[in-house]
């Protein structure tokens, strides 16, 4: 029994091998041993990308498209550049479902002819090479959701939100990876196995877009797009130094994501962008999928346009040190001190947040995330008897053993509104326009050891749009120690669990440090807006992006 | 045990009975025999409300706040007048639950203070009494929702539409009657009992808006508001020669609307208005409700501000003559006609529409509206033994015998997508913008015969704004007979059973016809516009609209 299920998720590494373009692949004796756990700067040292093809993948999207625009540069010339950089980037990191290298490249020969001909764009994301997380189906192609059961099912039709992407002038190169089931924040799965993080390879990539990690924070792409339903967009943005966006939900298109649970509605997954390189094209994605009314074709969206915000500094952010919950690891709290001290500088009003009832929330989502007891999803594994992995064990754990009720469906959702609503009214009695807090409880999770999702899925169920991107810092040897915090005596086993995990900062060595803005109920446009204030007031003085 | 009801049931009597000004009842012998059906006339009749108040009673609330706002009327006055109209309308058709006199006659002399301390209104309803269905909550008072089990039910809060009203201006002076269960469109219970239509007292308010049904169609409130889940909105006002709206769901707030299902959001009930005397006081009320953002206090509201639009001409209108399933009576297909030669004469482009799937789309509704098998409504009458009334009884035949399962339920999620998409399309490719159709398969329902939903349900599935008018006509003797149509042979049992209540005008004696107008999902502002332009374009040629 068991070969079949191997013989199907074969089917699944036949397409990706399929799919390389072999002339990129640099041979085994090239690459870094297994070893080396930073590859961040491999692109360069490999000698694959010439100057001119690492100064591409150095660019964003708003200065790609710039410079297309401006003639500068051409579409099949980027595509090309991340194309290789992606191939490299797949060796090292193993993040990569499947290339979409012959497309792309026509693709944007096409719209290089376009803006030959006619002097100009397509649209806003004219050429813009973007990885797509596998579950969002392109048509034609498979779309096995992690799962070895559905390595043969063809999408009918690109997701709407790639429609529209497409439309803008996006260029889709890569498809990427996620673990089995979608429910964890790593990424490894019974088809094409485990993702790496570019910065510490024995680190995890986040998840579940942890294929869109790594090839944002590889380069490997300027833009991703994934899904998020309790962090799996700004988890992998964390994790690997990108910039990551969780919109309110029933703004972006839904239409064509796979999942198990089609129809359930009390938790909304959301689909949004991955960034490896600014806030900026964050909003630059936002606006070219929301500029086109998706709200026409999917009516279940809110018609509420994309507006045009300028950053203020006339805004208060209180910054949330712990969730009451789980305490955050030394980098991350450092993290926040440095991020206020660079906001008082530059003169932005900094209070601090009182979280409010975390734990309900949390109780709350993940009585959601599975109602029907995992019934879909252990019927999914069972059909191929392909292996439960270990984090998949401990997502489905947060079920109930039978599905929920009606009555008990319905408590929740009354539940969820509530807290909602009070969060929100408690935002406004405190004056608090946004709330800084970390992105996850360590700077990363080692490899199959992301656990504690509270500080990404708590906005979920709230929720409320998040951004996710770089403090500038890393995890110092000299400065991350655990110092007095040696004695800390945890308020429970879960912060007990999350607190051993930092044994010191050797442990997450290389790891950048991100923190997260959260801004309140379909202000997703001002929260990019204060995102990016917040990332550039942490400019200019000799702190790091990438 | 079944006094035990009976004595619970008193309760609500009494606090209706202890209400009443008694001032304005007028002696059993003044008032019609119950023989009289047709009271329309009955308040110029009876003597109680001077030239004055009768006049009052006749103005539009945007008349009503241009003639305070000019200081020409005073808002006591105005309130007083209604409040008498509205006795003697209860007097005729049983329409009130509870009588708020005291207060809404305090509350407008403390607006008349402000106009003339400040020569300002408060805001856009200004001294407007509006009449309320008792299921919204107001403080302090009992909230029974049709329950004999809920009549000691004390709101906590007034409901935050009301709270959004009062703000506005208006005055709260009666509140109104609702059927058991408030799934029929009918309007009879076992507290205060049957309302009565006043075009023809053998024939149902409509419901389960039925109390504000009277209470608009007796003028006893320029403004009133109503629920609608099916229809319970537009049945009303369709049955009783007013004006009704149906907004997109999510725009207005429900927090505060009492009902035995709260967390179930597959099929959402909204709040609306229900107008005596124009289409333009439904979208004042609009207005001024959601120009308050109530998104920023109910956060699961779509924060879609509502906007200011012109009727244009320049629109095309789908009629649609028939659903597919169950044809309309005569004198509906009769007032269809009539609006279409209007509107071509009008230069205003008409089409034909052809439905889609309208069984499909009650198979979904009807499945969604007892998902638990009408436990919770079961276990509410249990706890008295309230006798379950026919009308409850029969929309409870539409659940499935036992609650469904998650996957049940997600599924018809799923379909209901789908479906609004579909339908959605195929108003775009067709080329439609709005649909004139009927509002019900007859003119009204005979007492307790309300039995076919799906003219009104059906765009609750779709979730699209809708809005109900007169078409300016009245059943005819000598223009809806059967003629031609005595051989007709419907398609199915249902068909069947609603054609052989049509068995002739006589049976309908009376009653006003209305139409109906739908519009695009969240396009409520235009729908209004079209539907103030439609029924504009039926006056002027000796149309009488009361």
């Amino acid at each position: 029994m068991s070969s079949t299920w191997e013989l199907q998720a074969q089917k699944a590494r036949d397409i990706l091998d399929d799919s390389i373009p072999k002339q990129w692949l640099l041979p085994a004796h090239q690459l870094p041993s297994p070893e080396e756990k930073n590859v961040e700067d491999f692109a360069r040292k490999s000698g694959l990308l010439s100057e001119k093809e690492l100064a591409i993948t150095d660019l964003s999207a708003t200065a790609l498209v710039r410079e297309m625009g401006a003639g500068r540069l051409k579409a099949e010339d980027v595509v090309v550049a991340f194309l290789k950089r992606s191939v490299l980037g797949h060796q090292l990191l193993n993040f990569a479902t499947e290339f979409l290298a012959d497309r792309a490249i026509a693709r944007a020969k096409e719209l290089d002819d376009y803006f030959e001909r006619t002097g100009k764009l397509v649209g806003p994301l004219h050429g813009v090479p973007i990885s797509v997380k596998e579950h969002i189906g392109i048509k034609g192609l498979t779309c096995n959701a992690g799962y070895v059961a559905w390595v043969n099912d063809i999408a009918e039709e690109d997701a709407l939100l790639l429609q529209c992407l497409e439309k803008a002038g996006a260029v889709f190169h890569v498809r990427t990876n996620q673990p089995q089931s979608l429910m964890h924040l790593c990424c490894s799965n019974n088809l094409t196995g485990t993702t790496l993080n570019p910065y510490n390879r024995t680190l995890s990539p986040g998840g579940s877009s942890g294929g869109e990690g790594a090839s944002t924070g590889f380069k490997c792409a300027p833009l991703g797009v994934g899904t998020d339903i309790g962090g799996s967009i700004r988890a992998p943005a964390a994790f690997c130094g990108s910039y990551g966006f969780r919109p309110t939900a029933l703004r972006n298109p839904m239409t064509g994501a796979k999942a198990p649970e089609p129809g359930q509605e009390a938790i909304r997954g959301v689909i949004g962008p991955l960034a490896s390189q600014s806030v900026e094209d964050l909003d630059l994605f936002q606006r070219a999928v929301i500029d086109q009314e998706p709200w026409d074709i999917e009516t279940s969206l809110a018609p509420v346009p994309w507006k045009r915000v300028s950053p203020k500094k006339d805004i208060t952010i209180g910054i949330m040190w712990d969730d009451g919950c789980v305490r955050p690891h030394p980098p991350v709290t450092r993290a926040l001190k440095h991020t206020k001290a660079k906001l008082q500088a530059a003169g932005i009003k900094v209070v601090d947040w009182e979280p409010y009832k975390h734990d309900h929330g949390w109780d709350i989502i993940s009585a959601m995330y599975f109602p029907d007891g995992t019934a879909s999803q252990r019927t999914l594994i069972t059909q191929t008897n392909e292996p439960t992995l270990p984090l998949t064990a401990w997502s489905f754990a947060y079920s109930s053993p039978t599905p929920l009720t009606i009555h008990e469906s319905w408590s929740l959702n009354v539940q969820r509104d509530t807290y909602r609503d009070e969060y929100h009214a408690l935002m406004k009695s405190r004056g608090v326009d946004f709330i800084l807090c970390p992105a996850y409880v360590g700077v990363a999770a080692v490899l199959y050891e992301s656990h504690y999702w509270n500080y990404t899925a708590i906005w979920n169920i709230l929720d409320l749009p998040a951004a996710v991107f770089p403090s500038g810092l890393r995890v110092e040897k000299e400065l991350d120690g655990l110092g007095g915090d040696g004695g800390f005596v945890p308020r429970s086993e879960t912060e007990e669990t999350e607190w051993k995990k930092y044994t010191g900062p050797e442990r997450y060595e290389g790891a950048p440090v991100a923190v997260q803005l959260v801004g309140k109920h379909f202000r997703d446009e001002e929260t990019l807006a204060a995102a990016g204030l917040v990332n550039d007031e942490g400019e200019g003085e000799g702190v790091q992006h990438e």
